[in-house]
């Protein structure tokens, strides 16, 4: 995609990070602090705190149903200022700083309006300045499409921008700073003892990023996967080491058995008859539904997605002429582990552990690495303790049975 | 500048204007009524109400002299989110629209940040919008500069970017829609009697911008002259005809002696010996001082600016080692009106009406058009009120003496 930087870190820098002057100026020393050690730095910028949502709000004010081209020409006046300010903010502690756009930072995407696919990332422009000894600034979550209109990437996209990034700039590292301080065992308002994870793969990540954990957009773990960036999540208002997400390598062969329990409150659960796999998921794609789990054993097709896609999907249904029925009332608690792979009781514990607790799981799914259960959105709390406290995921790393 | 569009029509629209989402509905209502007359509408837009202020204030909380470059990036941010959401609820009304930033209208400028000019028109995306019947809307305000670097015009800068599009389009009228019914004899604010001008030239105009009606950017009305563009000044609230300004023809002969009074409520007036005049200027310039007023009648050089630049110039002055001095108790008045060319009586009757009010200028300067007068700050609203009456102003067009 481009060439390389020697010694480059990108790190993305989320909304909260950058919520206002103070916090944007305290980016401004983290940035500068670590381009003092001589390393590039490439930063990407999400929008300031709740900037996005409160221009969501201006379009719905004005719009019923918003033009995508517009809506998107609309959402990226968010991360123009967080990037302009914090470009700024670092000029005035002595470093050149410059910012880009995402059009201007060649991040080249699809046409499509509002959940645009990267296609291609011609960043000469952040290469010459990086090469010049100035801290590149890019504005994430957007592109420019080949048809040069300006295009959004969805929610989190900021994250697949720095990903993208980089990959095509051969970073040593891409560094996510959140309010968070890494990836956890599960989530630490449910589960208080749960503890942060040092390091997990990038196929853990995706699992857990799908399932539940918020901390990581999936597209960008996907990306980093694909393209072997090593990711560090941690918070940006903490110097402490956060969690590593990389390659499965030697080093991690002694990995932990389990590396979490995830968990969604809400999700929806559909029974289908008389139509085809290929028919039926065609038609819930392109209405945008974004199916979660499929399962079939028979001549039925069950699958889930999100409590938000109910509508959507409910359309897709009625117009196939199918016979089909949904619940409302599942969550989902999934166990995940690049262990479990050679180790075949997981399951067996798993649900033995839910079984003990009176927990009846309405379906269950499996990967080589992650076993999911849906269970009822009100025993979602009391699965993930459960399984959280069987999988011993509250003692130290080393404490814990390996694989 | 570019191929002109049959029966087009620009429309520019003040942050007031578009103020908040019932407001923007309106304009798009008027939008869309205006092109279903079968003109070409093509539309420039200023940041929503004082997003432009709330920005500036955001950069002063991150940066003590935030860098000029990303000033630019900032500030772009307002027209960005003002036109999409203007180009969506026009299409809400069932007509195509398409918003385009100034980088993508092809307004290219120079690289003087957060003061560019404007050096051509590219306005191709445009044309080719308005040619499949769109209405193209466009920001106003800014530009991108040779070096493909994102530049804004200045304060006010939206009338020219609208008067600049007009000449490159070749469009009939640029009509510029104001929260005020048009240009008035004098500001109603000190004169209730002050009456709205029906017609004006733009040299009277240019007279009238520069010395203290708001109601239009002086650079946009001396775009206008130079190009020949059609302007109608008029309230966005009501569908009253405004004020044209126009060339001077045939048609105007019988035009008023005096179109209006005009004042400022702070000039400093510097009298400085001890130097040359290209040496003064070129330094007051380079220092980004406004200068107004030059008088010289013998070894001393008497010159006004604004009060905003008083310390910028005393800098210059203590800089270059000359005797100076300033005076911070004076404004400016100043009479107007393309009939005074032949008719010497004007100067003598304003000095007249001035001297009976117990009034003594400090410095008085004419040009063929325009008497001004440095009264002292605390009597201009009573000079206003005099000259206005002296000069029949209250009194309707067709009562008045003409030349």
């Amino acid at each position: 995609m481009g060439a390389a930087v020697a010694d480059l870190i990108v790190q993305k820098y989320g909304g909260t990070s950058l919520a206002d002057a103070d916090r944007t100026r305290a980016v401004a020393r983290r940035v500068v602090d670590t381009a003092a050690s001589g390393d590039s730095v490439c930063v990407v910028a999400s929008a300031m705190g709740d900037t996005t949502d409160d221009l969501l709000r201006l379009a719905a004010e004005v719009s019923p149903a918003p033009h995508p081209r517009e809506l998107d020409m609309l959402l990226t006046a968010g991360e123009r200022i967080s990037i302009a300010l914090l470009s700024m903010a670092i000029r005035d502690l002595g470093r050149e700083a410059i910012s880009f756009t995402g059009s201007q930072a060649g991040i080249v995407t699809d046409t499509s309006h509002g959940r645009a696919l990267i296609v291609d990332i011609r960043s000469t422009r952040v290469l010459e300045a990086l090469e010049a000894g100035k801290i590149a600034i890019v504005a994430g979550f957007q592109g420019v499409s080949s048809e040069l209109e300006v295009t959004t990437l969805g929610r989190g996209g900021s994250d697949t921008t720095a990903v993208a990034l980089a990959a095509a700039l051969g970073a040593q590292v891409c560094e996510i700073y959140t309010d968070v301080e890494g990836v956890f065992t599960a989530d630490p308002r449910l589960v208080p003892e749960a503890r942060k994870l040092h390091a997990v793969s990038h196929e853990e990540m995706l699992e857990l990023a799908a399932s539940g954990a918020k901390v990581l957009q999936v597209r960008s773990v996907e990306v980093a996967r694909n393209h072997g960036v090593k990711l560090h999540v941690r918070s940006t208002f903490s110097a402490a080491d956060g969690t590593w997400i990389r390659e499965e390598d030697e080093r991690m062969l002694e990995k932990a058995l389990i590396s979490g329990v995830t968990h969604t409150l809400e999700e929806t659960l559909y029974r289908v008859d008389g139509t085809t796999p290929a028919r039926l998921f065609a038609a819930l794609a392109a209405a945008g539904v974004n199916v979660d789990t499929i399962v079939r054993t028979g001549p039925e097709i069950v699958f889930s997605a999100p409590a938000d896609d109910r509508e959507a999907a409910s359309q897709v249904l009625d117009g196939l002429s199918v016979e089909w029925s949904a619940r409302d009332d599942l969550g989902k608690v999934s166990v995940i582990g690049a262990g479990m792979k050679s180790h075949p009781g997981v399951a067996a514990k798993a649900f033995e552990t839910l079984a003990d607790a009176d927990i009846e799981p309405a379906v269950v799914t499996t990967s080589p690495i992650k076993i999911a259960c849906h269970v009822r959105s009100d025993e979602v709390d009391k699965a993930v303790a459960v399984l959280h406290r069987a999988f011993e995921l509250d003692a130290p790393e080393a404490e814990r049975q390996h694989a």
